[in-house]
């Protein structure tokens, strides 16, 4: 019953919002690795360009198991 | 004048957004508790399922008056 | 090369989202300042109407260049 | 000799201090609450009307025994 | 799919380890709650007397469905 | 009823209490701000002279209103 | 002009106020140290008896130069 | 004599206690990695079954040297 | 009924657990410091050496009454 | 002798290190504001270019009297 | 627009500086990694040998884009 | 193989920089302590004089071993 879990911190970066920020960085995880299983967001910032925000940046934990 | 608040811990389950996590954990409070004044989100977190966003989960902390 | 940058803290209302209601401070803060260059979100509260989110409140950090 | 406490949070407001405002909270607690043992100030805000102090607010952490 | 999780915060004191401190407290909470689902440990604290470990106490939340 | 709040951070000196260096710091703000809402509490200090409390120092961020 | 200070931690405890709490930690530091110069508020927590707040705990940080 | 070591965060999951939450994630990335050097403890959680303590979680991180 | 403790930070370090690395610092304490009163832990660290835990270092304040 | 205090935030940006970093800063707000009394830092962090330190970026808060 | 970066963390261990310590843990992830972008230093501590500062070590967090 | 260390809180001041006001501090230690064995920095602060820099003053814990 005893297992392992990594965490690794990343940061996905969207035009639309931090939801979609998040599913970034998910998705791009998810490409290389097998058993991701929960997220952590840990900060929320983003750019500022001629006065709008122009990117949505959410830095995250991503866990998965480690066999 | 003087007055009390309390505030309950609570984690809102959506498969939408945050806002909607929120939202849920909100009115179930709303629906046994009167006098509810404000919220503060302490932590955002989610799960994933075959490398997608399962579900948002938001932590709050709902405030409201004891008579 | 070398600069400086001054952070001022906002706190955006919307009734809409936290992305609005950030979108809400940084374009006020871009009516009166320029090169403004990234936010950081410290904290997302709310007000609660009547059992229902009435508003959401995001505190940020705006950083500007000053010249 | 083991034993359990449960801490509960609440927003104590006064018009006068912030001893007065955590006194409000710990004696409404004690109102419904039996064994009350000890508190801890978590944080100390205020409202202001026009340019005064119009109240503190002291937000407690308030512990008690659970039989 | 939506659900919400109310967390109450509980201080277990026990005289043998943390592990038993803590077990102490989730009991306690599932002689009256069902559906407990997790635990965080927040502070670990304890009592000396006459230069020895008297009681190990640690402070815990404990997350379970509302239904 | 979109609205924006600024935050800025004063420190307080009071040889009486820290009451009072709230009090201070806020009516200084009052002086030339419009608008003040409310008050946040950071940090508490103070300075020792001949072994006594010489003086309060109370940390505090003041929120107001920006048109 | 370079110099060291030091720091102790002490908790004042009072049946009257936190600044008097703090001024008995105070007081009891200078009856054995020299130089003390600025004090750090870092915790205020209090005991209850019988529904009543019974004493106030200031838990502070004292620094004193060393010669 | 410089040198550069590299962090890693695990989650040990045990059902006996957090030593060996910890015993568990620290063998399993020596099965993998060379010079592991030291770990700090960031999180302790659990998950409850049927009223009762149903795993220990220990959040770690471990440290190891890069040659 | 004044009266005033002082904290200090010790580091325990045991090959057995935390329970023990907590024991070998209170006791440390207790052979030159009466009047100890109680202890919090602050960090949980750890050494490793081939790929083995091989001691476990607890951070703690401890607190005794200064008379 | 009471009297209040501003604090404001910057963040200085050097190719040559933190104090020079921090020096920056301090000099850009001297050259608008009178009364510069202290300040704190808050944050560390830096740019790379090329898998070089490009810039060191000193957050620190500044503080000066307001009369 | 979308992009992602990943964060790991590193000690660097330094004889000379802090600057030092942070380019040595630099210099070593741009030996095997590409894109590094930013750094954020998170902890600061050192050895002691003899009474004198032995080593500088510099906790930092490295960030580089993702493919 | 059981042994305890102590933690004390200096604060070093320097004309110089952060390295030097580290060295000051420890340098004092060393003076009356030994087995000095390793430092944390915990904050960063300075003094300001006529707009420039009059001094860097650095928190620091310093930790020995206890016989």
């Amino acid at each position: 019953m005893d297992r392992v879990y990594k965490k690794i911190e990343l940061v996905g970066v969207s035009t639309v919002s931090y939801e979609d920020a998040v599913k970034t960085a998910v998705e791009k995880a998810a490409a290389t690795l097998h058993g991701l299983s929960w997220f952590e967001v840990t900060e929320q910032r983003g750019r500022i360009s001629e006065g709008k925000i122009a990117e949505y940046q959410a830095v995250i934990k991503v866990a998965f198991r480690i066999d």
